[in-house]
């Protein structure tokens, strides 16, 4: 880490490797020999075309796909798939259930419920603050979908394995913990990522749609709000958001070339986990909010004996290099988000860290 | 322009300030003494807040507008506002006019249709492919409002003055020649700009909506659709496409410190169109194809004496480092799109050539 470098544990926008941001600097004025900035070349020229059919094959690639899946950049982020999903998937006369495991689960909710959809609510952890991952679901039958959040940044809970949800299609909102790891994408019809977490910078979301999923779109929706339209032009029936989608492309390539895939990303995503709840743990000084079966590899949450430490802890680490630790604004406390870019070394730091403002405080 | 930098005359993306380019480049491991880039920064930090806030300003100054306006910035591009503009704004039970100038406005016009509004073409200069701004319309005195084009990027038209709708609210996707000029924003209930040609890269699109369209809106509109979103706070309803709002706010600067304002901004690009518009009437092998008094100083259009020779021309261009010199893929011919960052010495370099080009094939 160069000197002027923070650890950066934001939830989001969130750290990007060192190297992809080296390499967007490098060739930020003169792209591949083009002599224009790749915000200056056309998403219609080669250049953009190779950008964009390159992160596809990436992603398809990494999430093991078959030619069933569409690969899909739109705007707008995840809360415009909480609208997206039922206009798109929901049927009318049909009805969709959906988990809720907190902020964003709800967000989804509540989209369906403002256009009229029919949904149920098969499960909530919303007794116990949303600290945990419900088990034991009953799902409908006859649902159209199955929606979850894969990863819940603000309460750090996480599902570890994806509920067997029969013939239904599963549908997930898998923004903070794409590309975490592996996964059998053939239970999902559709999975939806805000960049901004695990796979680039703010103002691309990818979505991937299951062909079968295409033919239910509805006669009469606007076209910018039709998966079919991206899925048609390749997500470029308008100009996308090409710095968004390079920077993606760059991301997914430091996970295939530099990490060597999926498999060696998620092991070194355990291993960073471990390493701080195990310090945790082993505290009495610090508490984690998150059930212990449910705890997010990507986003830890957790207290302090008091919120006047907390905020001294935030703000000494922060004047000690490592940036980002408060709670989000909604729940409170401290939280570490350790996705993908974060290094070992972060984790080594902010562990020592947390001993020393244990010792000094206790 | 350092040697390996191409004179851009792409359509969108298109060129940026160098300067701009520069300092973005500089920055990008760093911003502002964070340890972050601006692609990691949170959009809840104070340094985040200063981008946006400067660029509201900023706006807000160089267009004039008082406090009844709101300057707001979505994703989804122009395409997104062409259904928006009507879900929000176009009441039941009322009409809107529109103006039919070429591409953008016929996919304007879809959006309102496939939504079952209520619309009324009350112009269109559809009977001579679009080369002319209509004038003397008979706009319904009873219309929601006023839909227009400000700029044709494809057919190279522009209204150079905007029509007088009386009581009726203009609406304008100006898309294509924002910040190009001064215009009394007063006569306007919103206007929307994708920035990738005057303000910035692809993935930000500005909407200015004055206060009381948003009592306009109806109940039921999904969160992400409804402009009330965005402007209850302050573009911040989710992540916003931070990245591309950071360079916007850096080409507005430009704008007002650089350039002077937007004044200066209209001289410099009178007086670029001139110098191409009056080369191109001095010669019998290259041809506007643009009304003369349509013309506009963003996008020269123009034809050769054959689709050989076009397709000559475009290539020799790029090979001496005057790039994206090609028609739009629907309409063929030549065209030069000349926004705001393209410098005076891109018009001469381009004028040397076409004129050595005309020598060498008369």
């Amino acid at each position: 880490m160069p000197e002027d470098r923070l650890y950066n544990f934001n939830a989001g926008p969130a750290a990007l490797p060192l190297s992809v941001l080296e390499e967007i600097q490098e060739a930020f004025l003169n792209f591949k020999g083009s002599g224009m900035s790749i915000t200056e070349v056309s998403h219609r020229s080669k250049w953009f075309d190779d950008v964009i059919n390159d992160a596809v094959v990436r992603v398809k690639r990494l999430l093991n796909l078959d030619d069933k899946f569409n690969v899909l950049f739109l705007q707008g982020g995840a809360s415009l798939q909480f609208c997206m999903v039922p206009m798109n998937l929901l049927p009318e006369g049909q009805s969709a259930d959906y988990v809720n495991t907190g902020t964003w689960s709800t967000k989804a909710i509540k989209e369906a419920q403002i256009q009229g959809k029919t949904i149920k609510v098969v499960a909530s952890s919303e007794d116990k603050n949303f600290s945990y991952i419900p088990k034991d679901i009953a799902f409908s039958p006859d649902a159209a979908y199955v929606h979850i959040t894969s990863n819940n940044t603000i309460k750090g809970t996480q599902w570890l394995q994806f509920p067997d949800t029969g013939d239904v299609p599963l549908i997930a909102d898998m923004s903070s913990d794409i590309f975490s790891r592996s996964f059998d994408a053939s239970k999902f019809g559709l999975f939806y990522a805000g960049a901004q977490k695990n796979m680039g910078p703010a103002g691309v979301c990818m979505v991937v749609i299951r062909e079968d999923m295409l033919q239910r779109i509805p006669d009469g929706l606007p076209t910018m709000l039709k998966y079919s339209t991206f899925a048609a032009k390749n997500s470029m029936y308008n100009t996308p958001p090409c710095f968004a989608i390079y920077t993606a492309q760059l991301v997914l390539k430091w996970i295939e070339e530099t990490i060597g895939g999926l498999d060696k990303m998620a092991d070194t995503n355990r291993r960073k986990a471990e390493m701080l709840y195990s310090f945790i743990d082993s505290s009495d000084f610090y508490r984690c909010t998150a059930a212990q079966d449910s705890r997010s590899l990507m986003n830890v949450t957790f207290r302090l004996p008091s919120e006047d430490l907390e905020a001294a802890f935030v703000q000494e680490a922060l004047a000690n290099g490592l940036g980002g630790l408060k709670g989000h604004r909604s729940v409170g406390g401290c939280r570490a988000s350790i996705y993908n870019p974060t290094p070992v070394e972060a984790i080594e730091a902010l562990v020592a860290f947390m001993k020393a403002f244990q010792e000094k405080n206790i």
